[in-house]
């Protein structure tokens, strides 16, 4: 994929992705954990647990979308403007392989950042005694709020 | 929106779909219940707590897309033959109100039931003192894969 | 589908969507037909030709999406306040059926109509001999632009 | 992106895209050409005509659908078994700038393909002055028909 570099227009931007993820008690409660914050670009990881499960013992699809939709979230935020917040407008997402492992990876990448919306790329990776197969691909809109605080 | 009414190939798809639903362990992490399956139509409901929500205190987008996504498979298996299992391709969600109130319900309806793919459809509203909001709606592929006991 | 009724925020909206409809010269170079502006609702007909075929002889998924497109755009034109245009941020699409037969028809609908984003659902059928088929659905975002003439 | 590199299960892949991109009449309705076939890559161009246009005369977003489909079609059927066929199942596109140049370009890439679905992705830029602009980016599903030819 085409891949460009962004300047983000706030110079705390990662300490406020890592502020808005902290309230984000969903995240808490799946056991979600922020790896890598950069402009445009954010990493999350989730640990196995049998509480994420789908019917045959996997991570649920949900998990994977959620933890895909918070990376490019968060990777679209990197790149707001001060005082402003975020709303996901909508996403899709394909699934390419059971997601079985040891812990998901999420990586959210922005593709276009615009003055109200933001597209990003989100892609999921299983890792399994150390070897990572990529299970689920999105695509997410983003949209930038003015007087909303993240 | 086209509707269309369904004869199940397995007359016993109610109690499939409990039995594999219970075996989500994920629904019961995030506290889902089942209210109501029929032919392609299954109806998910989850009560608001603490450990759903995003930065802003709402339902995460995340759990929408969850429960949006099982009542879609759910909406698919109860159409699918005898012996067979289900697998999500992938979906497309958009979110048109915050996700505030008691509880979110999901409603997965069949649009189109093949022999490989079913396409689905569902809508999310956030219940708020008996007054229903809709906040999510998506289309949903869904794979019915033989040998994959569901 | 959850259907709500509209109002549309400029009287004139009907004779907009004509006009809008009349510069778009792809819609000539198709062949397509605006058959019906309603608030929120817009209907669109292509008649078969050979210019319109894929490699087995029937309406190519692009002659599809392309006329779901339009319809869910002008269906969210018709609400938009005087003075705004349209662009289409998004869209998703699941192709049900071949599409075969002697016109294509696309049906238009907004679901939510917001002060930036409007959310809508097309559904395409094809008619052969009167008997109409569901051959795709989907779901688009539009976007109103202030100072962008439609 | 992830990138992988593909082994095409059919060694006239080529001579195979070819004859049925031939065979799509639409494709020479709207002008289009096909620039390159590699094992899971295709790259379509289409100059700009006035017959492409929508209301403010920049490509129609339907075009830029038209040909990000055909080229991912086409880029998973370079990978099928010899004697299928293929099927668009669902796609989703996401316009990120106006399409103005003198010609759009789309570039498919399958990102997984499997027995029965192929997962593609494509992108579509404008060409302006010989400078590029993203202008589309889509993710699709294509199907592995048995007894399809194309």
């Amino acid at each position: 994929m085409t891949r460009t570099s962004f300047v983000p227009r706030d110079p705390g931007f990662a300490g406020r992705v890592e502020a808005s993820f902290g309230r984000q008690a969903f995240m808490g409660h799946l056991g979600v954990e922020l790896v890598r914050v950069a402009p445009g670009e954010v990493d999350l990881m989730v640990p196995f647990h049998e509480g994420l499960t789908q019917q045959h013992g996997f991570f649920h699809a949900g998990v994977a979308a959620t933890i895909a939709d918070s990376a490019a979230g968060y990777a679209a935020l990197s790149l707001f403007s001060p005082g402003t917040g975020i709303l996901t407008t909508e996403f899709k997402i394909n699934f390419l392989a059971p997601a079985r492992g040891e812990r998901l990876v999420a990586r959210g990448r922005a593709v276009k950042s615009g003055r109200t919306l933001t597209v990003c790329q989100s892609e999921v990776a299983a890792v399994s005694d150390g070897a990572e197969t990529l299970v689920a691909i999105g695509l997410f809109t983003l949209m930038q709020v003015a007087g909303l605080e993240d």
